[in-house]
């Protein structure tokens, strides 16, 4: 199918696994778009192409084929495996694209190799995109949200065709350039590290429903159904319900009775975490949420640990529909920190890596298509549209008066989990990071001082400018930043 | 002072700023030493030696008279800032030494950085040895804890001369091969961790007994020197009691109370959180530590939220006495805890890297010198000599039982911190690791439901073997890890 190709594509995919395939019907279901895939087996290209005559697919058998069937400016979105895969990908269509033409980078990469990749694609004249791209497979075929790094330049050409492509929400495709280089992956790790609290969060919710409120899955159902209507309204909400209903045909059991309970992760929020810490983010919320799935698949060592023993009383709940909204309310607050801490983690970002990126805009194309989307994230958009440089998602109006009105449910709550015996590690360090954050003093004015009484590390001053230390082994006099004692 | 130089030193540091000089000076007063010392700059070099002559260095003001001045096999410790500087002297060195000479890097090298640098030196003959060294200045100059990693056979003729400067503790020198390479480097990594986690603790346990008891500083300096004479006895409760018996001269205050409340940090108990992430070892306790001090050294931040507010009630304590009793406790505990995560990363990590480290060594060799020495490093040893394999610290029969006595009044702390709005991340993060690991169940199961449903990310049963899917896009149907819908 080689020869007199005409160059008629005006995009290309690279890596027909589900992931690419799935893209390319979606980008091939749009108007205006003819799609060049190209895959390293040719089986499964042509397999595709065989399956979906609809799409129009220009397919090619070899990396010259498909970069023939490119028209200028040549756009090609990869979507390999993360690692080698990509830079053996990048490399082929280094060779052959020319000045101005498109790569972009489709799958889940560390945005640090994001930024090395960039880089060197630059000194060719190609732009080079790193895109996070987020909803699965569903959202591959039917829209997802797309958050691309790169040049303005590549964004002219690229964006429409992204914006073809993503999720609606609010009749807005959730889609926009982020930044320079990694930002656009950058901004999917966090993305990813919010998932993992907000899934935690909600895993803890039903744990404490289920073993103090007494409540079968079912039922539970019922209130995350009810909860999906109000304030928490979200996909994450929405699913729980349904994984909750499920009866296991085997058995006749809840589903969620059945499944191991051992969660796993693909790494992502370890890498949030990992980047948070280095940027100095306290991101505790995510941090509790990557523990407790490490925890949780380490079954040899919860088996010794299973004899172990919990409260010797029992905590009885009188007031069942009281419980359950309190637990509903501790969600919502702890989820706030959550996002909090996660849109800190981008501030901090983009600060250290020289991007620009527009806080409202990643909270507005968040709100489809990807797992985390909801309704909530409007009042993002409000809070970052209002105050740019707002210090903290919690000084917001909005989230400020949220947490206000459920603090009292949110104590409760971590109350009876230390009381009952049950782990909530999210709702408590979500509290604990609220009351450190909103402290008048902290008692890390002890820990400097410790600090300065065994490494001699100084310390400051709440009345006086300049760093002290004190003579600990000595006569216990203060010295001044001059070295002067006084 | 170079021609005919004697070969005459049995060892050698290079870096002669406080605490190489310390070492140095530590190094010369042991009998059988002879210390040759070299410094970059040769005024120090020249101060050092004016100052201490009772030392009798063997002064270089080159390298070349360095390593002329050293017999074989050389051994050299490197004392410089860690990082490129590093780097330079190890290449300096490797130029000069033969087969069988040792370099020592005693700076605070992270361990991945210890690991390439032995493989490179290890091609030409030369040992290199990457030791942790703690203990601050004080440690260097009267006997600090060392951790040494590299071949057995540099350890031979290093072990001696380690031992010989080392802390000593209940007769027994604070040192030990830890093992190969970055082991060394990587121990005292985690030590770091644990110690950020300890200081941490204590400082929760100084607010909730100023804040919640109503206790002044002074009042918490009594009861921290009465707890050093318990269970709790250690270097961090004693220099607790005395920082916070210290009265600022200037204000006539409390030395703490004039102190900022920002706490600094050199990077290592951020090392330890995202490298036990990449093992996937839950470190909960070291994580809200790290974060309280990020927390606590963003004051536009805090400022931002300092309106916040906190809870409507006010929490009475009516039993004082019984209070500092139950924050004692839930201190011991969640201490505990502390310690069963970081020996789980070292588990972790001599796993990963192949090393063969012997935990109770490792307790042992933290007893004295090091800043989390303390009794307790003995029930450690114990627990692991009592079983090497020990899945997790809590278990242990001592630990045990230690956490069965506290638990009670370290879930009131825990509660009381949350009722009261004062801070208590690492005291709670702890309780909730510990109620995670001995649970029967997790709601992990929820998550792992949430992952298949959005993601195809499969689960286990509790039933059966294999990887299951259930088809939630279609029938809902399950299929099994062959693909068979059953």
């Amino acid at each position: 199918m080689a020869d007199s190709r005409e160059a008629r594509a005006n995009i290309g995919v690279v890596g027909l696994a589900v992931m690419g395939s799935n893209l390319a019907r979606n980008l091939a279901s749009r108007a205006g778009n003819t799609v060049a895939v190209f895959n390293r087996s040719p089986e499964r290209t042509r397999t595709l192409v065989a399956e979906h005559p609809e799409a129009g697919f220009v397919a090619a058998e070899t990396i010259d084929e498909f970069v023939a069937s490119l028209a200028k400016p040549r756009t090609a979105i990869i979507m390999v495996q993360a690692g080698a895969g990509t830079d053996a990908v990048i490399d082929q269509l280094t060779e052959r694209f020319e000045s101005g033409d498109i790569i972009v980078d489709g799958g889940n990469a560390l945005f640090t190799d994001t930024i090395r990749r960039e880089k060197a694609v630059r000194e060719t004249g190609i732009n080079f995109v790193g895109a996070g791209i987020s909803g699965g497979e569903e959202g591959a075929l039917l829209g997802p949200s797309i958050m691309p790094g790169g040049s303005a330049e590549a964004y002219e050409t690229l964006g429409p065709i992204l914006a073809s492509i993503a999720a609606v929400a609010e009749g807005e495709p959730c889609v926009t350039h982020v930044g320079t280089d990694g930002a656009g992956h950058f901004v999917k790790m966090i993305h990813n590290g919010i998932e993992y609290a907000d899934m935690q969060l909600i895993a803890e919710a039903y744990d404490l429903l289920h073993r103090v409120g007494g409540l079968t899955p079912t039922e539970i159902a019922e209130v995350f159904t009810e909860w999906n209507r109000g304030e928490l309204e979200s996909y994450l909400i929405e699913i729980t319900a349904e994984v909750l209903r499920q009866v296991d045909a085997k058995t006749g059991r809840p589903f969620v009775d059945i499944v191991l309970d051992q969660a796993g992760s693909k790494g992502t929020g370890v890498w949030t975490v990992q980047n948070a810490l280095a940027l100095g983010v306290p991101v505790s919320g995510i941090a509790e949420a990557v523990f407790a799935r490490s925890l949780s698949s380490h079954p040899e060592q919860r088996a010794a640990a299973r004899e172990l023993p919990g409260p010797n009383t029992t905590v009885t709940i009188d007031d069942v529909p009281a419980f359950v909204e309190a637990v509903r309310q501790a969600l919502y607050a702890s989820k706030i920190v959550a996002y909090s801490q996660g849109f800190d983690a981008i501030v901090a970002g983009a600060k250290e890596y020289g991007w620009n990126i527009d806080k409202g805009e990643i909270a507005k194309i968040w709100r489809g298509g990807c797992i985390i989307r909801a309704q909530f994230l409007n009042r993002i958009t409000d809070a970052y549209r209002a105050d740019d440089s707002l210090m903290t998602l919690l000084a917001a109006p909005y989230f400020r008066d949220a947490v206000i009105r459920t603090q009292a449910a949110w104590r409760r709550v971590v109350v009876v989990a230390a009381e009952a015996g049950v782990p909530a590690p999210a709702f408590s360090s979500s509290l604990s990071y609220y009351d450190g954050l909103r402290a008048e003093r902290l008692p890390a004015a002890l820990v400097q001082g410790q600090r300065d009484f065994f490494g001699a590390h100084t310390y400051k001053r709440v009345d006086a400018e300049g760093t002290f230390h004190t003579l600990w082994s000595g006569d216990r006099s203060e010295i001044g930043s001059a070295g002067s004692s006084h």
